[in-house]
């Protein structure tokens, strides 16, 4: 997961991709970077950790320029190394040129051994350096085409800008998996992960961009192109479960809303006779409210979320029971103690976090702890930009529900059915790889031994 | 507000201050410290800043010992100078002593006055030093009986952690403004001003330290004093409605409840017909909670709150509406539209927050905002350790209700009676200044004066 | 200018490399970074600034392995960006290679246009990543092939070293205009700018690297190759006037003694009627020692240097007279006064300084000033990698040695002929291009420009 | 050893003070600080490190006013805490007021004891803490007589200077064992140890403070007051001999011109056949060049040292042989090859430092090695502020000359004598007690066993 953000014809271009990427920062908090034009040169600076710290007013006065694009990075790799922050920005023969990415190419190992075979070099270790050599190479007369010609070599998610001196871009992969959003503030065009950003900066949200879309900005105005064959559209359903901020719009509907109706469903297929419903805050707060009122049961903050974790801590010697855990949540244990409760959460992904808030509860003084998640068991891994584990981590892979259950420690566990989650979402078709296993663009042999050898 | 606590025979007793700091830290975030003994000498490490920032484990490492007493500070003078982050460190004639102390003192002038002329030096600007020349000035040959002089001279708010070389004292004044609560962990004793620290660290709450008593804490184990005249209790019921963390438990109350139980006594003096309840996060949230369940109203999350706060950020030159709130709060448009939305707040002081909330409700869509205050309008400042400002900053202190709503744009605004408020925080008495003006410890008559002159 | 060191076959290759570093900090403050190499991969640090703050034990921990290269930079551009600062780690279709580069390449711009009109990206200004780009586009199949190929393309002047997972390969340009020397220390190969990082690690000094030799250190031992064609040998001068370190040998000799000849022939032509010879120190005491011995005349330390230079320094408003010159050197002015003095220095560039160290000793009581300049005037700019301005900013490029003996308020100016210099240099072939202008490698017409362009 | 700087009446006068600590950074470079004041408040910043590091533009913003007074520190305790960086700024009955102090005092114990038993707690271990504890207690009416008063109550070395809202106040004890030298710019006077920070700020230097004087500065202008009983002068000696910059004026002449001297005197009673000359650079240069001048020998640099020293550096697990020296320094070893080799340092201390440069010259090449020491030896500790080890670590306190050659591994060596030391610094009397144990101020008999702990 990345979040991006571009902005052309403002002249506060990089002050305002600051405060958007300030607003994106739970899509990545592993690195930020912004690259700005004045039209002549491009000004690029990046560094590993989160936005408020990286940009200082020092900082944002050395990136000039009415124009700008920015990225924050979620490492996927468990390495946040400086050279993979994004933007990624360079000199070819047509002049400089940045791109910042969100999204996973999955024929990116071939294609980046043909390219080193024909001489390309390589300093990231990202799949995005890729497509700045596909450009690099391209012999086509216009940037829209030379970007067209090197994004149909890859396949997989992306939602990407590009800035160079005098024009910005933005593209959206054919199938839509990522989203990205375009906007506007006082003549400026904006573009960016999602609505969330341009709330914060007073912008206007215009529309999505269409999956296949591409459209280019410059001084004469904005251009949309469909340069891509046309494939069906897979949106990538966990944006709704658990990455876009509950007050973004994306895929055209509002994520709050939608984990409303995650929750209501919940509900309707896994009822519970309980006391109270609580959250794990903040991701399972709104399924819980719809779980809630669908069952007429009162809702509490149960757990209360600590607002300073983001940073490592130092674990005494003598360790401490769940500390992880510990130095995010904490039972309220008078509300607890003797009650029969239900705790929501988005999704279960190892069970080892899950297993900790249950032990937490009981110790708490819950009397009994029904589990609801309002997501189908998470079976498969992503390959498409989200940092699952490989298939062998992911507890629902091989484990029954009783079993994970068991694991957890629950009174009752109930994951949401793959049809509950379609209804609740509502009309459309999306990517749903994550509990199906039915992957819309095929990808390399060798990447799932890949995935594996990651997380090994 | 401040924080405070202390640990005495623990291995890793710098560690579990760092951790129990942590979990105080909404209490102060202008600046932390610790000392540390190991029974010869003391350590002490403070700086200004966040406490994950402030001690690496670099820092913990050169604080050695199995004693240590920390404190966060939350600044009340608008400066975060170095010099007055706690704890305070010196050596006197009886070898080191350091101490923390959370609440203010109202004849801090007069004996600062009386010290200096006797020759006393003073290097902050806070009253704690004053009990510290106290100490040494006194001739008493125990160390308890140092303190309880210097203590007697002394009136106003004061939960305080003391360290030697090798012995702790925690002290609660006689009034019982601030909480200061009782831990233990294998063979560990704890002082902490709320029971959240204890819950991080995995130990367990022994009880409440009295109004008026002192604990000594050595190697022989931990002895009760009750050195003070006898006064009226009145702990500061502020901490009920906004300071404490609602996970914590003080004044013999889980914080959570009462604030549960102000929002059903809310609706009961003031219900709204509405669509939807919903709180200002993350202090209204209980409040909310309790309002929409006795009303039957639904409760929702309208307003999405950031977890990247707390950093100063870099507005645009152009600037942008109602940007210090948005940088926190953001509202879920596409819930609010067409709505009559109640928003629940523990209190208003100036009113400039709330009228922004209230604006950008109404420009997100909602057809009305109905205003809940969980506590009566707060009219007169606080004297014992609270940062409220002057009495003419307080909107309440010289406007009718009518004209706040007015300021605010609500369609309607109600606020908590005082009866009420006694009512929902149950038996016992408590200083209610803020609200009622009847001040329990008379304050120098130049305070005010000063209180004024801070904030102007 | 730059520094460039390497190490194969060390268990602390890279703790090596960074006191070798620190010794050729001399040759480059702007910035520095270390590639070291397990066998298996590639590890990378660089930083803007000094070796001993870039490098801590915590970062040098991170660099693991038997091998490593390193480089301090002296920054040509005046801008310090990060993106170029070296080594230049890239990976490509053989694996991962890094390569630091001490020179310049004279036909770089149409190198590179040629390589972009392929294709190429580019993400630093360095002409050192032309070259990566050649290896990686070679179809050779030996290591040493590719570098050869590659090195062929290129003109100019280029002391070499390049790491890859398993090989170190040093090379100096045929015409060996840097210098490049060969130590070793117990089974471990070094290459490096200079003696004086052998002498800080205790290595041995085998000898100096011929022009056109390439050598090739693995596993197996060090294999030395001629691959490039026998061109006149040039040297570059001013590594013996100024650039090198005394206590180095480089291109044959000591540059001390190197320095001493300079004074000397430089008292024989330009001989001072006066009562002690005083050098700017650090770069002018060697000749000033050898012009005091040959003249008989004291010598004395009548400018004393401050060693905690190296920073930015706040200036006042009311600003300081010669404030830059001032935080380096002050005069002894007891020593000076009413004397007749001569002041040697290693050359003049622009003037500007000379001028203020001359008032300086005025102002300090010298009744006269007798500058000697131990080597010709500096007429033209170096295109070998040494960062003379542009030739308008050249004072002895447009003037005469009495105009600017006048500018400096020098009673008189001296400088040391070609012919002198040559004979203190002793016998071998050198370019001294910047005294008389005959390049011995031709540069493109539009460096020259570009030379202006830089500087202006 | 510490570095002390003051000035009123200058309208950027902290930013004057940071350079005078620049220029007096060579007494100290533990920590550093400035207090400036408005006239109406004192405003303060300190830390550890190095002068330019400290103080940013940022900082010195934040110092605003007047006057300012500011202090470098040499921990003479091994220990570099912020608590102990001067000036130590307080508040007392008067108002503010801080300090800054130059030298030691001899019954500092006794004082801070007799001090704590009537109630004085201390916040830093420094003996200055005890002075500002004795003027506040002081009953006097005028602010010099408070300090008169203070001061009358210790003994031993100080050079002070005072700040206060509106005053600054400059004091040399009646010893006058450290320098204190009074400078004027454009209608601002300047204290300060040494007249290097006249000469970088552009100030002329007026005259020296005499033992025993103390100087009030305010809007009216400067008066001189002379309150304590005469006694001998002894001025240190060793302020000449090594700590002193050679460009400074100090106890009534150059310091260069001394050193000279001293090596004149060190050549007519140890002359050497040798074949040159070579300082310890850079303390050991004026005194070599006053040695090969009087003996016609060749003097040359024949050991270079590293500007860019200063920091820690990481040593490799396999150690280098005098890898401390050699960061510092290295020989020109085809200059010393064969050679019979004079080497002149100023003093000796433990040895350790002396034998390894021995060791580095003969492994250089040196068919020779002769040490000539520029003042007799350093026998015994000082508890006047220098930080010399303790008796039985001072290598000349318990070994003959002919032990401390072999040991040294020297062909020969020779110290100045005391005769020959009192000869070359000419007219006057001094302390030069580190040579014959006889201390013109007794010292409290623990003292002793303190120094002795302390450098265990």
């Amino acid at each position: 997961m990345c979040g991006i953000f571009g902005i052309f014809g403002h002249p506060e271009a990089a002050n305002m991709t600051y405060l958007g990427l300030y607003a994106l920062q739970h899509r990545g908090q592993e690195g930020a970077g912004i690259v700005s034009s004045d039209g002549r040169n491009l000004y690029s600076h990046k560094d590993t950790g989160l936005v408020a710290d990286i940009f200082t007013a020092d900082v944002i006065e050395r990136l000039p320029g009415f124009a700008a694009i920015g990225h924050v990075r979620y490492s996927t790799t468990g390495e946040s190394l400086i050279q993979n922050v994004q933007p990624i920005m360079v000199n070819y023969a047509r002049g400089g040129m940045a791109v910042a990415h969100n999204g996973n190419l999955v024929n990116a190992a071939t294609v980046r051994e043909r390219l080193e075979r024909r001489g390309s070099i390589f300093q990231s270790d990202t799949d995005t350096e890729i497509i700045v050599h596909l450009i690099a190479r391209s012999r086509a007369s216009s940037l829209v085409d030379r970007i067209v010609e090197a994004l149909r070599e890859v396949r997989g998610a992306f939602s990407l800008v590009f800035l160079t001196e005098t024009r910005m871009v933005g593209v959206r992969d054919p199938y839509g998996f990522r989203p990205l959003i375009l906007g506007y503030l006082k003549g400026a065009h904006i573009l960016a992960s999602e609505t969330c950003a341009l709330d914060l900066i007073g912008a206007e949200f215009v529309r999505e961009l269409e999956p296949g879309e591409l459209v280019l900005i410059d001084r004469e105005g904005i251009r949309s192109f469909k340069p891509f064959e046309e494939v069906p559209h897979t949106p990538c359903i966990f944006e709704f479960i658990y990455f876009a901020r509950p007050d973004s719009f994306i895929f055209g509907r509002n994520v709050y809303e939608v984990r409303k109706d995650l929750g209501r469903s919940l509900a309707e297929e896994h009822p519970a006779d309980a006391d109270m419903v609580i959250p794990v805050p903040d991701s399972g707060v709104p399924a819980a409210i719809g779980y809630s009122q669908t069952l007429g049961l009162s809702y509490e903050m149960g757990l209360i979320r600590s607002h300073y974790v983001g940073r490592t801590f130092i674990e005494p010697k003598q360790s401490i029971r769940h500390f992880g855990v510990k130095l995010k949540l904490n039972p309220v244990k008078d509300l607890l103690k003797g009650k029969r409760i239900v705790v929501v959460d988005d999704s279960i992904v190892r069970g080892t976090t899950s297993r900790k808030i249950v032990s937490m509860l009981k110790r708490g003084g819950a009397r009994e702890v029904h589990m609801r998640i309002a997501s189908p068991p998470t079976c498969y891994p992503c390959f498409y930009g989200i940092d699952t584990p490989t298939r062998c981590e992911l507890i629902a892979s091989s484990h029954s529900i009783d079993e994970i259950a068991r694991y957890l420690g629950t009174d009752s566990l109930g994951y949401l059915s793959i049809e509950g989650l379609m209804d609740a979402v509502g009309e459309g078709t999306y990517c749903k790889a994550c509990f199906d296993g039915s992957y819309p663009v095929p990808f390399e042999r060798s990447q799932e031994g890949d995935q594996m050898a990651l997380f090994r």
